[in-house]
């Protein structure tokens, strides 16, 4: 695997008013930009994801086929890769690390974009939960360089049940006093593992595990090795101040709470022309169908079209070949429009 | 409100096959047993609750009043007031307390019925979520003594995601050091809260709070309010000790799960010929009306009536008037037949 680039963004003023010095935003592109520079793609990544998990997305054959697009994977602010608490240096490292917002990150990637590759529309945004809100920060805040959106299983703003979800694994992880309010020394496992054990329940729907999915697909073997093998991996892979970031940017995420907008979402949502098919996924926990029925209601060029799934959240995640189909084949309707 | 009152059980050997010495069941009862003792009703304890709690269900007016029936509520072990970790002297107290399944507890409960009250048959066990479960155990486990059962939200076993939620609130009460493996001095606050913190996300529905039923009726003036001011009330009220008992309990909760049955959970569904009315809350997230529906395909006189509410598993918590009422109904239908 390629490592990835590094864009040096510098001294970068947040949304806050704060000055965060020497941001990198980390990045992968797959396939060529034509000449005319209309063949790009991005891709913005996940909770605690880094761009290598989104290419299960660009397999030859699929829509994003990278002889076909040229394809941006921005990192995530907080990832551990783009500038994150683990990678910052005093006095903004770990847990001073300033507050960042999905607009903050979606204008860096804007920066990318514009300043790195000359493009000045996007063929289509797509992405992955907080890929997905980051999705929808792109299509309302640059509406006129985006074509189409296909925001999976994510909102254009975090309902109050899913920051009470983030609030708990939250309450979980910082329950463990090693992690000295973010100045730990080693990593806190016990707060990483109770956060990873609370977050299984999330994931995934009640079908899911009635099922048996996770035993007869994932070959987990039980409850237990489910979150041992599966969720711990993912989590203890990040460092717990990252997580931490990337939860606050979660739960503030609101396409219109911007000088834009004002905290208008329903007029954020009808300035989103790109045209949008939104995929829930059916049995989403924290990201239900309903909240993207409300802003499919208000977007001009929208469809709700839910994966009918029993995968929960993770009917975007890659993992089951019949969600991935649907999902590809809204894409390939997208970019063939 | 009277004292509870309190059944010397003795030593009493469990499904374990552990002795558990000089166990304690508290229970209160409301009303007056007739002559012809054929008018009592049980109404079991849920997660966390005391009998106290229970009595939103009793009031003038609506199907349990207590001038018709003689209810008895029994208080779960675990719950602080029956034999718990927090009230059982060495070498069984805190967490050296044995593991207790609600078949121990519904045996308890019949010697109490049976010898204390001299009842041969049970008119109505109806009860809320482990309440609910409990029900199920008494018609399973003594078909020819319970005429009709009303369990709501709850399920005839804990399936496997409800497990998994219930790690999770388990693993963030455990996270805090000050657990100290259940040896603590003073309560483990941070734990404690963590649990709650957590577990506010399931117990009520994405829909409750989109509609912010929880500032509009509840007053909670924000999530963290209603964390604070709901959740954690009820929860640092318990024990710890006594909430993982409890949750142990539930966890393993299944009413095929003895000698009678064999694991055998179809079998055991069959054998519950009381007549049934099954209400699920239709948002509820950990017992979803799916398990629900599986259960009452194989009993044989039942009918799976959900609670159309937003409330999530709280539809059965007495403070929705609408659920209330319809729970309410369901209880008159069963006691009029």
């Amino acid at each position: 695997m390629a490592a990835p680039e590094r864009f040096q963004v510098g001294d970068t003023v947040l949304q806050s008013g704060m000055t965060l010095p020497g941001v990198t935003l980390s990045y992968r592109t797959h396939g060529v930009l034509n000449a005319a520079r209309d063949n790009a793609v991005l891709v913005p990544t996940y909770y605690g994801g880094q761009h290598a998990q989104t290419e299960w997305l660009f397999a030859e054959g699929m829509a994003l086929s990278p002889r076909d697009w040229f394809i941006i994977v921005p990192d995530m602010l907080g990832n551990g890769l783009s500038s994150s608490p683990s990678n910052t240096a005093a006095p903004f490292d770990g847990p001073r690390f300033p507050h960042v917002t999905l607009y903050d990150n979606v204008r860096l990637q804007h920066r990318l974009v514009t300043e790195r590759f000359g493009i000045e529309r996007l063929r289509l945004v797509a992405g992955w939960s907080m890929g997905a809100q980051q999705t929808y920060h792109w299509a309302a805040l640059y509406p006129h360089m985006v074509a189409a959106i296909a925001p999976f299983c994510g909102s254009a703003r975090t309902s109050r049940h899913n920051f009470l979800f983030l609030d708990g694994v939250k309450a979980a992880l910082q329950a463990d006093a090693a992690f000295r309010g973010g100045d730990y020394d080693a990593p806190p496992l016990v707060g990483l593992k109770a956060f990873s054990r609370v977050y299984a329940g999330w994931a995934f729907s009640q079908t899911f595990f009635r099922e048996e999915i996770d035993l007869k697909v994932m070959g987990s073997g039980s409850i237990d090795g489910f979150v041992t093998g599966v969720m711990e991996p993912a989590f203890l892979a990040r460092d717990a101040n990252d997580l931490l970031a990337m939860l606050w940017s979660w739960q503030n995420a609101d396409i219109s709470a911007n000088d834009l907008y004002g905290g208008d979402f329903d007029r954020a949502l009808g300035a989103i022309t790109a045209r949008a098919i939104v995929l829930p996924g059916a049995t989403d926990l924290y990201f239900p169908p309903e909240d993207n029925a409300y802003e499919v209601a208000r977007m001009p060029n929208a469809e709700l079209r839910p994966i009918p799934s029993i995968w929960g959240h993770c009917a975007g995640l890659g993992a089951n070949p019949a969600d991935t189909a649907f999902i590809d084949a809204a894409l390939r309707e997208l970019l063939a429009g």
